[in-house]
């Protein structure tokens, strides 16, 4: 795309165009400047299809936020919206609404309050609340859910890698396989919910990751293709990169030419007082292909190589090779253990992709309007009891039982606080039929989630860097039960409303009938 | 993201870090301007799970092109590598080589060969073609996959909806649920694919398609939270937007409540002089619902209206609404060709996220290289025989039969025609068992498919528009045969390689092994 249309297609106009329509009908009707509320939240955990999250890792706001300070109708946009014509012919946007768009319209109006990135988040809690002037907080769905739900689907997705992979060191591969620019917002998200780094370069730097690679086969393809061969290709990368040799091993055979060839590297810049890396496994049985070049490693002194494993890895194949790797290694004399901690995982296409499950069902709602000088709550009722809205403004808390683990995400009305209530009884969001109650000596610690992040437009909040989201994560699972962690038909966690909530929802959904 | 740092984020430093170590790499050894040719090419077709596509649609060029034009090396970029240390805390990057960079290295430097955007395209086949510079032609890899594998993705996935909307109109809707900003190159390839409109505004009026929409549920919610109700809200709509009257009819009760109301405010339109435009459904089960629906609005007059169909249609699901409609609409007195003929799609999560196979396995690979005065074909061999090379320079040709339809694409050496083959061998890639040959007695015409389209940087065709691309795509699908349009275990289309292209391919795997 060209540089001028980027700006268009990335400014205030990156939103769907009924929000533009909505907007001016706000407007005509003289309710654009109304008090609003909109919630944005997700209904269900990802469902990868054989497996599904117990939980989800916020992430994506900071962006947001750059977002709204950034974006603004410009003549272009205007010029672009007064072109519209109606079936017609007349114009679709008339002056009165483009003259207040171009000079009283902007972000600046609206406050927000979201839960931090890097948090454990569950459905059918407020992630980010908007409130502010009808139109302009309408204007903002679009982009807020492109640039939210996007960000927590791959934080999610990398938190459940990163604990598949043990610890070891995570890295983020997989620009090559990402919706374009979206890569970018990909390796971020993947660094807040787990990645230890990313491959792709510019915005590694932008985040102040540096990134990491060595090369790919086309390297010794080229040296073959030059009458050098996988050695002399290997030699070369020694001679490069002494002090950070890493070498992919499997594009010829990899127990037969790779290996063999990389030790004899590596031996080469030991005698030179250099410590070689280590190697780089993309392709066949990855279980038994570590086994064995550890074995050989091993042999030839170089005990301390990392072993890369790349090659459409996710959750439940790291899962799998670790535990094969456990059974396996030995039987061919080799430490599972020592195995194990020399590991690093690249992860591409199925981390970047959310695989399996490749969009969050987050939405923005409409829950409240200020209107004769009061919030009057907002419904939507749906034919699936699950889907009908938890009404009006919101506070969430997090409550942690005596083990200090998270017990349970409590919604409640904004005058309510479950730090003074002696007894907290939890409704189910739409089951009438289960509720459960903890007296304060269950609990060891309760937690508002939500925080005031801007206000009219003006950031309350500095925007922590990655490494403070991404120690909240590691925090927020520590904290979560093992069987809410597991990656395979998790426990469920409650979210639950207080009493006054679902009072408030059951009689709004009457009224409503 | 901040702007200063989108510039970086995207800038030529949108690749992979190992591109980056690998020409430098080229560079220390001298061989970075070494003439080598890479081939951008897919191995699978997408595999939604349960179905799976029998064609491509190539997309995504243009963009490409405006990439390799608008990268370079700015000092901001050569400083964040001039930064980087390697692990015994020397530079990863040397002086001389970013010196190199930032003076002389650039992608006009470069040629390519494509299939035009909007062309069916399938496995195997080079689809992009670069050759120039080893070090420049490597560092495009990142990008050129990023910019290059999603919209094909895409594209096919639209080529599959609109097929199975059988040509009535289809509304890309996707935004919110895409991978950030990679909304906007979806958009494009859901355009060139089979999608007419798209609600996502920017990049609607920059591709030059007016972007489409009308109401949300929260309109309605908006007026019910001030006291004024479904019907009050569809009546502001018809009084700002009269002769673009589309609303959205299950907020409350879609036969109760939405359908009465609508019809209700088309009366009142039509008594002014209006064409009310149609209604929207966005849940329930919507083969049943557009029967009611339908019959309803003909009761009352409006036989020409739109019914618009949304939520989380794909082409399954579309081809068994559509299905179901013309086996059930006879039974409630409803002519069901007559209900498919105003039906209109929008289609999101589904069409952006390619959902079921969310990655097009496209692939860069170095196939030759240009050494001692002649193209050295290089190889990669690999256990998989499918996902062995095809190596050196090649030329594809598209052959179709007697009926006109297209039978096999072909794979040659550049000296080689089929055109003036008497007799046409065709080699299966990989099974030495099966072939097939052709006369010219056989073949109607046969074209070749990939055009220059830049030479050292300077583009030498002009970028079609979307429309020139749409309308390629519509003539090659409908060349296609029925067995390969099929949404559901569609036939195997053919692509072979000569028997020269052949009998290099086995004397390469052979001197490599």
């Amino acid at each position: 795309m060209k540089a001028l249309d980027r700006a268009t297609a990335n400014g205030i106009l990156y939103t769907d165009q009924y929000e533009l329509t909505m907007a001016q009908l706000y407007f005509r009707m003289g309710i654009h400047e109304r008090v609003a509320q909109f919630d944005h939240f997700f209904r269900t955990y990802p469902d990868y299809g054989a497996h599904q999250a117990g939980y989800c890792i916020n992430a994506g706001l900071a962006w947001l936020l750059d977002w709204m300070q950034q974006a603004h109708f410009r003549d272009q946009d205007i010029d672009l919206m007064r072109g519209m014509r109606d079936r017609a012919g007349g114009p679709v946007f008339h002056e009165d609404f483009l003259s207040w768009l171009r000079h009283d319209a902007d972000f600046a109006c609206l406050s927000l309050r979201a839960i931090p990135e890097g948090r454990v988040v569950h459905p059918d809690e407020p992630l980010t609340v908007v409130y502010g002037p009808l139109a302009m907080a309408q204007l903002l769905e679009t982009a807020l859910l492109n640039l939210l739900n996007y960000q927590i689907l791959v934080a999610t997705k990398a938190a459940r890698i990163y604990e598949a992979g043990r610890g070891r060191p995570l890295l983020e591969f997989g620009a090559r396989r990402a919706q374009a620019e979206g890569a970018n917002a990909g390796t971020r998200a993947a660094l807040i919910g787990g990645a230890d780094f990313s491959s792709n370069a510019g915005i590694s730097h932008v985040l102040g990751y540096p990134p990491k690679g060595t090369h790919a086969h086309s390297m010794v393809q080229a040296f073959m293709a030059l009458g050098e061969g996988e050695l002399g290709a290997f030699r070369a990368y020694a001679e490069v990169y002494p002090d950070d040799c890493l070498l992919l091993v499997d594009t010829i055979n990899t127990l037969e030419s790779g290996l063999p060839n990389a030790i004899k590297v590596f031996e080469e810049l030991r005698a030179k007082g250099h410590r070689p890396v280590g190697i780089r496994l993309d392709s066949g049985d990855q279980a038994y292909l570590s086994i064995q070049a550890a074995k050989m490693l091993d042999g030839a002194g170089f005990p301390d190589t990392q072993i890369v494993l790349s090659s459409d890895l996710d959750e439940l194949v790291i899962w799998q090779i670790v535990t094969q790797i456990e059974q396996e290694a030995p039987r061919y004399g080799v430490d599972a253990d020592a195995l194990i901690n020399r590991l690093v995982f690249g992860v591409g296409t199925r981390l970047i992709t959310s695989w399996g499950d490749p969009a969050l069902d987050g939405v923005y709602k409409l829950v409240s309007v200020y209107d004769r000088g009061k919030w009057q709550p907002a419904i939507k009722i749906s034919d699936t009891p699950g889907k009908t809205l938890n009404p009006g403004y919101k506070n969430v808390w997090r409550l942690y039982d005596r083990r200090g683990k998270a017990t349970a995400d409590l919604l409640a009305l904004p005058d309510e606080d479950p730090r003074t209530m002696p007894l907290i009884h939890l409704r189910h969001p739409s089951d009438a039929t289960q509720s459960r109650s903890l007296s304060q000596d269950d609990i060891s610690s309760i937690e508002p989630l939500l925080v005031e992040v801007m206000a009219e437009g003006r950031l309350l909040v500095d925007t922590p860097g990655i490494e403070a989201m991404r120690e909240r994560r590691r925090q927020d699972v520590e904290l979560l039960d093992p069987g809410v962690r597991r990656l395979v038909k998790p426990r469920v966690y409650h979210v639950s409303l207080t009493q006054q909530l679902w009072d408030l929802k059951q009689q709004l959904i009457g009224a409503a009938r």
